[in-house]
C-alpha cells in the first residue's frame, strides 16, 4: 500500500483527493494537514466522507509527512515549494496541484504569481503532469507539477494540430468556460450563490496566470511562434469547464483525416475520449470522472478548425489527474481508482 | 419631493431599495453611507444601477443625514439604535430594516442578539412595519421596525385563523424555505455557489431569531397560549421565500368559508393576494415584485389546515415593505413606486 | 455473474441502474430495452457510458430477458405487472422500480393509480424493498418492489419512534422536498429550465401517491392508527430529497435516550447513517451516493422531535435501492457495488 | 391609448411583452390570441400577473386584430407572414418578434428556415427592428422584423469597427453563450432543468440560423467581404446573454481611440451602455432590463480587440426592443415604458 500524505486538505481539490484515494486499492491515506483545523475530523467538515475516512486535520508542525510514500500538495501556491525540498531528500514522491513547479522558467513564474520561487533549482527535475503528452518521465519524476485546469483542456485540443503543423500557431483563441468550484472554497464575495448564479461574465480577460503556462507548453509541440488568445469566463455550475478552442487551417486536409489524427493520437489514452466529428461534448458528461471529452467542428468547412473540450475541473482538472500522476510514478496501471462513471443527471 | 438616506447601502437590501427609490416618483435620493467605500460611486459595485443612480458612498462621518426627511437603516444589527435617536431629535423620520427595534421586550432583544440594547425607550415608539396589519400605527410612526422576511409570511398567513379563534394556537408548525440572498453579501464559505447549489438543508433548526419575533407578534392576534416551531431551510435559490404553514382547526367550519375569511381579511389589501382554494403559488409569481401570495390547503378535509405564502424576501420581506411603510409615513398612496410586475421566467 | 436485464432504459432511473451495475463486480449487463431507441446504443443517449457501457437499445419484442437472472423495471407503472408474470415463471427475478407491487391492497392501487391491477395474485409474494427494514423477506424473493423515494425518507425517519410508541401516530406531519430529477425524464413544460430554476412551490398538496403507500407501511409499525400529512415541494436542484419530519411526543424520554434509539436501530444498517443530535444533514452530502443520513432535534426540549432524513433520490430513493436488493436476493454482501463516495461539491 | 394586439401569447417573449406592456403608459392590451387557451385567463398561465392582466385568451378565430393599432407576433417562425398581410391592409402595424422578415433574401430565408415565404414582397417594406443603428427607418415603417437575440449582440459590438473599417472582416469569431429562456417554452428534454441545470454545452456549431441575418446585416456596414464563426453555447440560467466578439484590427489605433469610437457611437443611445475599457460585464446587470452593456479588451495590447457584450436575451433580446420600436412607429419617447432598472441580486 502506498502510504499517501495530503497537504492542504480543506479545499476543493483537498476534498476530491479524498474521495478518490479513499477508494483506490492501492493506497493507506496516512496524513492530512491544516494549521486551521488541527485536530477536527476531516468528515466533520465534509460530511460526504462519514464513515469512509476517519482522519483528523493535523497540525503541519506535527505531522511527520516523511513518513509517507508520496505527499500531494493541494495548497495556494508558494506552499510546496518551502516544504518539497525537505521531502524529496527524505525519499518521499511530491505531487504539487498548485503552480509551483509548472512554469520553468523563474522569472516567468515571479512575474505572474507575485512571489520569490525559493527552490529554482528543482524546476527542471520536475517532470509535467500531463500524462497524456508527458506519460514517460511522469513514470520517472520525484516531483510532479500537476497541470492548471485551463491548460489541460488547451493542451489537450491544441496538441494534434500543432504538433503535425496544421494550424496557423500565431493566431489560436481559446474560449473557455469554467465552473464555480475553480475559484475554490474561500470567503469571497463575488463567487456567493447570489451573486454568481443566474449570471454569466468573462474574468481576467487583461492576464491569467494559465497563459503563460499554456504559452510556454504549446510552444513545446511546435517550432513556430505561438500565440495565445485565452478568455475565461465564469459559469453558473458546480463543476465542469468547457474549452472553445479556435485555430486557422493552414494546410490542406479532409475533416476525416482530421478527426483520424486526433482518434490516433488518443487511442491508448483512457481518459481523453475523441467524439464523432461535429459532437457537442456537455460538461455533465464528465462530472465526477476523470474523462476529458473533445469534439472537431470545421464551420462551412473553411479554414477555422473548433475544438470543443470539456471536464470536470476538479477532476481531470486537477485531483483525478493528480493520482493518474500517482500511478504512474508508482508503476500501477493508469486507470487505477480512476475509473468512476460520471453522475448524469 | 422627500429627501431619503440610505445607511450601509452594500448589502443586498440597500442595493434593493435604490433599486425601488431610484424610480420611486416622490423620492429624492440623497445620501447613501458607507465607512468602507467613501467616495466609490454606488454605480461601480452594483452595474445595474449605472446611469440611474449616481451617487457616491459616503463615509458617515461625512454625510449629514438630518438633512433628510426619512432614512433607512439597511445595516447589521445595532447600527440604527446607535443613530436613530439623533436623528428623530432632528425631525428625521426612520425605518430599520434589522431587528433593533422589532422585539419589544428588551431581555428578549437581548437574550437573542446578544448586544445591549441602548435606547430602550424608543422600543414602545417603533410602530412594527406590517402595513397589512398596522396600518394606522406605521402612519403616524416617526420610527418604523420593518419586519423580518420569515415572520412576515408566518404572521399574513396565520393571523385571520389565529384573530378568528379557528386554530390551536398552541401547536404551529411553520416549515418554511428562503433563497439564499436571504443570507445578506457577505464573504461566507457556507453560502458560496460551490456550497449551496444544488443542495437543500434546514439550519438553525435549534433557534432562529425569528422565531421569538413572530411568536410575540402572533400572541398579539389570540388570548391563547401561542407555541410555535419554526424550520427555516435553505434552498439553491437567488431570491424567494416559501413557508408551509400548518395549524390543526378547532372549530367547524367548510373549506369555503376559510377561503372568504381570507379574501375579506386582504381585500383592500394590494399586497396580498389570496389565490384559488388548493391552489401552490410558486415563489417566482412574486419575485422582484411587492406581492405575496398565499393558498389554502386541507388535506382529505381533515383537522389540518395549510396555508401556503410566498414572497420575494428582498421586496415584500424587506426593502419593498420599507418602501410601503415610507409610503405610508409620509401620506402617499400606499402603493406609490411599488406596482413592478414579477419577472417571470 | 449475475444476467441483468434493464426494462425501459431511457428515464433517469434506468441510466441511475447503468451507472451503478457497469462497475459492479457480479453483474453482467444483459440487456436493456426500449420500443422507441431500437439499436440505438445506450451511450449515444448518455454519453456519460462512453466506453463503458457497449449495449444497444433491444425492442421489447426482440430482446429474450428470460436468459437473465434479474430483470429490473425502469419504467413508468403499469409496465411491471404486465411482463413480470412471465418472467417469474421462467425462473427469472423481478425487482419493480415503479409501484406496481408497493401496495398491497389491490383496491388501494387501483384508485390512486387509475389503472387496474391484472396481475393481484402476486401482491402477497412481493417483497418490499426496503432493506433496512425488511431484509430478511428481500432475501427470500423472486419479486420485490422498489420503495417509492419519500417513502423511503419517511419510513427510515419514523420508524424507530412509532415502534418503540413514542410519538403520536395520529398527528404526523412531513414536509418533504426532492430535486427536479424526481419528476422523471419526461419531456413536460413544468419541469423546464427555466420553469423551475431558481423558483420554489409546493405540489400534489391534495393528494400525492405515495401517502397511501407510506401510510400502510408506518401503520405496520404501530397499533395505534396512523394519520399522516404528506406535503411534497420542488426544490431547484437536479439530485436530493430531503424530508423534515414532525411528530409530537406521548412519552417522556430525554435526547440522549433519542438518539440512542436511533443509533441503535440502524447500527447494522450500511447505507443509514445517524448524525449527531442536532445536526443539519445536507442533500449534497449524499449526492451520487446509496447513503441515506438522519439528525434529531428538538426545539426548546419540548414535546416535539423533528427528524430531518437527506438521500439522493435517484440512488437510496430509486436505483441504488434495487441493487441493494438484488445483492440480497443473490446472497451477496449488501454492500457491494454501493460504496461510491457522495460528490461533495 | 395604443391599443395593442399580442398573436401567440403563452411562450417566453409573451409573458415578458404582458410584462412590459401592463405598465406601458400609452398602451392598452386590447388582444391576446392562443387556439389552444382559448378562454384561458392569461393570469391562470403566468400567475406573476394576477391582478394586472385581466384579459382572457382568445382564439384567433375570434379575435378582431384589426381594432388593434399595432399586433405583435410573440409566435414560432411562418405565423406572422400569414397574418400580417391582412392586418397591414386594415392599417395595422405590425412587429414581428420571429424571422419572417428579417431575412431580405427569399432564398436565403427559405434555406434556412425550410417553410416557404408566402409575401416576400413585404420583405423590402420590412424595416429591420435595431433602433440604435436603424431608427430611422423604424419611425416610418409600418412592418418591423424584430431582430433576432444573438444578432442584437453581435452588430451592436462589431458595427464601430466594421464602419470605421478598423478590422479585418474576414476573420471574425463570435463566441456566444445563452441563459435557456432563448430555448422557448416548449415541452422538450433538451431543456429540463436535469438536462441543462450544473452543465455546459456548445450547440449548433454547424449552422445556426442567426448567422445568415447577423452576417447580412454585418456586411451593410463595410465593403469588405464579411466571415463570420458563430459558436452559441447553452448556459445554466434562465435569462442572460453574453458575446465575446473576437476582431483583428487592421489599423494602428490606440486603446483610448477605440473607447472614444464606441462611446461617441452610443452617446445618445439610452439602452446601450459603454462600459470603461477592460471591464467585464455580467448578464445579471441587465435582468428584467432593455439595457446592453459591452465592454472593449485588447489582450497585450497586440492586434486582437475583444468585445463583450451582455443583454437579457428577453428584453433587449427581444420583448424590449420590440416596445422600443413600437415607441418610436408612434412617436413616443424612445424609452417609454423601457426604464425598468435590472434585478440584482
Amino acid at each position: 500500500m502506498i502510504k499517501v500524505g495530503i497537504v492542504g486538505g480543506t479545499g476543493y481539490t483537498g476534498v476530491e483527493l479524498l474521495r478518490l484515494l479513499a477508494v483506490h486499492p492501492d493506497v493507506e491515506l496516512t496524513a492530512i494537514t491544516s494549521r486551521k483545523e488541527d485536530g477536527l475530523p476531516v468528515a466533520d467538515m465534509f460530511p460526504s466522507l462519514r464513515g469512509r475516512v476517519n482522519l483528523k486535520f493535523s497540525s503541519p508542525d506535527n505531522a511527520d509527512l516523511t513518513k509517507c510514500d508520496v505527499v500531494f500538495f493541494a495548497t495556494p501556491h508558494g506552499v510546496a515549494m518551502a516544504q518539497a525540498p525537505a521531502l524529496l531528500k527524505a525519499g518521499v514522491k511530491v505531487i504539487d496541484l498548485a503552480a509551483d513547479f509548472r512554469i520553468q522558467e523563474k522569472a516567468v513564474f515571479e512575474k505572474w504569481y507575485k512571489i520569490e520561487h525559493t527552490c529554482p533549482d528543482l524546476l527542471e527535475h520536475a517532470a509535467y503532469g500531463l500524462a497524456e503528452l508527458n506519460r514517460e518521465d511522469i513514470k520517472k519524476a520525484n516531483l510532479v507539477a500537476n497541470p492548471g485546469c485551463y491548460p489541460t483542456t488547451m493542451q489537450l485540443g491544441y496538441y494534434p494540430l500543432l504538433k503535425n503543423g496544421l494550424v496557423d500557431a500565431g493566431s489560436l483563441i481559446a474560449d473557455c468556460k469554467s465552473g464555480v468550484s475553480g475559484a475554490g472554497r474561500k470567503a469571497e464575495i463575488g463567487t456567493l450563490f447570489s451573486e454568481s448564479s443566474d449570471n454569466f461574465k468573462a474574468y481576467g480577460v487583461a492576464g491569467h496566470r494559465h497563459t503563460p503556462e499554456t504559452s510556454a507548453q504549446l510552444q513545446r509541440f511546435t517550432s513556430d511562434k505561438v500565440s495565445l488568445i485565452f478568455t475565461p469566463h465564469l459559469v453558473p455550475m458546480i463543476r465542469g469547464m468547457h474549452s472553445t478552442l479556435y485555430a486557422r487551417l493552414t494546410k490542406d486536409i479532409s475533416n476525416e483525416d482530421l478527426q483520424k489524427l486526433f482518434e490516433d493520437q488518443y487511442k491508448d489514452s483512457a481518459f481523453v475520449d475523441v467524439m464523432p466529428f461535429g459532437s457537442h461534448p456537455e460538461t455533465r458528461s464528465t462530472r465526477g470522472s476523470n474523462m476529458l471529452r473533445l469534439a472537431l467542428h470545421r464551420p462551412d468547412n473553411g479554414n477555422t478548425v473548433i475544438v470543443l473540450v470539456v471536464q470536470d475541473n476538479l477532476v481531470k482538472g486537477a485531483s483525478g489527474q493528480a493520482v493518474q500522476c500517482m500511478n504512474l510514478m508508482f508503476g500501477l496501471e493508469e486507470t487505477t481508482g480512476l475509473m468512476q462513471i460520471a453522475l448524469l443527471p
